[in-house]
């Protein structure tokens, strides 16, 4: 754990000092106090992730990792493995919903190959990290080696290292993997310590009797593997995929280079959660934008002590909520740096609203 | 009530078919289905309010109905009426909260003088349309006359109309006026028989002993006029705004001349029950956004049958939380119109993810 441990120690709290400047600068804005509400608290948040009192958010990156899991031959999916190459290759062709919804948020996008089952590396605008050809059937031992998950958290980091000196200061997680509510519910029972059945939900849309098979399924890999709770990168290796270890390590890099990360929905809460294990700081830096429709979607944001913003029964993934989140951003910093504060308002006295 | 009477009788139910249609559409979206959840809904209603497969929400518009409250003499507030005319000419000038908002929405602001109570005949960027220079003390008697409310109702209904004309295809509908949380909470305790602490919160900041005064301030008010629960335009003249009767039209203007309109918060939802109460068809022609942090910010949307999809805090009113709503639409209708169909998507079999 080298070069990961070197990085890990490097992340520092965030700054609390320009928070509360941040803080005071939202009480000159002229409108009541507080009348911004949780919008405020993402700016001040913002503030203190960057180190800067007037932060933007200008140049917006969706990191959308796609791998493939080995537990899908135990038909836990409605669509099989090759769905995630499709998809994946979509993205690059600007034809999948991330694709619109990064239009409008004015955002980019960069489908990572972190770990698909088929050989993309001839497709043009796909980001090529592939670690491995999918994972192996957690049903059956140990999903990945721990070697592999750290190198797939590096991914992650490094992704963000990178397109932050190319100028981009937020970063959405997104995620493609046919099977990764399998992975997710399956690390998610385990960290958390709840039944699988109740952290399990239909995914893309299995049928009831599906259902009963995947928690059928995702106990059997627990049981097989007996993940180690306090152990995350065991938790990782053994039932997880290298989306989630990617999307772990954006959250991580986020930390480390200090600037904000949004989680998506499910798998990426799940993604946030190892990386708050890993270095409790990191938690911070951490920004949330909906509630994922997945069952377990509230107990995973619960789990790292988040309240979601937007509750509009989404569950597509792909970072496709956390765009959403982007754009509140967009709209509290607007408020943060262009209304007239309580004098420029002509309001007289500067306490009258106060 | 001859002009209002015969507007009311032109709103027909949205187009039912035009729905099914819409579903049908978003059923051939290359995701899986459903996975947009409310996101989907919206763009279903907003096809069968407008009669169109493929809807525009492309030129935006924030119709701020500003005026005063005569009940603000009680010592219900935090700051005095004079504050509601200085920040509806800041609306004009481009340096309030709405207006950083609607740049980031790409809507344009017309704030509306309905009822303030200073002469504001000469601010430039306004919309005159004054009805009477604030309303009575509604804890003496009736807040307006019936004849003004509806006159109010009308410049709301006309307003709409006016803009549809312009081309604007959205409405998102805001306000300003000191004292009108006051009046919403009354009107809400009487329309929805519930008691008035339950439904009256801080406004812009008030103390609890403030709040207290407020409860038996609005209690008196409802004591004094006898407000009938069964004719709505009785509880609007008497225990009202002109802020709330204008919104009320705005609403009713969506529903007769088939454009969208959004409710913002506490006020906001207020006005649309008021809608929905003289036009029952109107209902599925208002898009909601957020729940507003007042105490009854939740009931005011169970009463119109809504749900907010966002939950942020927020209780500044001037339509910032609808123009947010407005934002989910954009990125609802990008889905809906941009993204790949099953077979483009290279998905081979439509049934995959079916």
């Amino acid at each position: 754990m080298g070069e990961l441990a070197d990085l890990l120690k490097r992340i520092e709290p965030i700054d609390e000092t320009m928070c509360q400047a941040a803080r005071e600068k939202w009480d000159q804005v002229g409108k009541p106090l507080r009348s911004l509400g949780r919008l405020e608290d993402m700016v001040i948040q913002l503030a203190g992730v960057t180190r800067n009192l007037n932060p933007k958010v200008d140049k917006k990156a969706v990191l959308i990792f796609c791998a493939d899991n080995g537990v899908v031959e135990e038909g836990v999916t409605q669509t099989g493995s090759q769905v995630t190459a499709i998809v994946s290759e979509n993205f690059t062709k600007g034809i999948a919903t991330i694709n619109s919804f990064a239009k409008v948020a004015g955002a980019k996008v960069f489908p990572i190959d972190i770990g698909i089952c088929k050989d993309m590396s001839q497709v043009q605008g796909m980001v090529h990290r592939k670690i491995a050809f999918g994972t192996a059937n957690m049903t059956k031992g140990p999903a990945m080696f721990r070697e592999q998950c750290e190198q797939a958290i590096l991914v992650g980091i490094h992704m963000v290292k990178e397109l932050k000196e190319q100028g981009y200061n937020l970063f959405v997680t997104g995620e493609m993997g046919i099977g990764n509510t399998s992975t997710s519910s399956a690390m998610l029972s385990v960290l958390e310590e709840v039944p699988v059945s109740q952290v399990t939900g239909r995914g893309a849309g299995l049928s009831s009797k599906g259902l009963e098979h995947k928690i059928k399924v995702i106990e059997q890999a627990i049981l097989v593997n007996h993940p180690k709770k306090d152990d995350v990168l065991d938790v990782m290796s053994k039932v997880g995929g290298y989306d989630i270890c990617g999307i772990a390590g954006a959250f991580l890099g986020g930390a480390i280079y200090q600037v904000p990360v949004l989680v998506d929905g499910f798998i990426s809460a799940i993604g946030a959660n190892c990386a708050i294990r890993l270095a409790p700081f990191c938690k911070d830096y951490i920004f949330v934008s909906h509630c994922s429709a997945e069952p377990a979607g509230q107990l995973a944001l619960k789990a790292i002590g988040k309240e979601a913003y937007i509750h509009a029964g989404m569950c597509l993934g792909e970072g496709t909520g956390g765009l959403l989140g982007a754009k509140l951003l967009d709209f509290a910093l607007a408020a943060y740096n262009e209304v007239a504060d309580f004098e420029q308002a002509d309001f007289g006295h500067y306490e009258l609203l106060k």
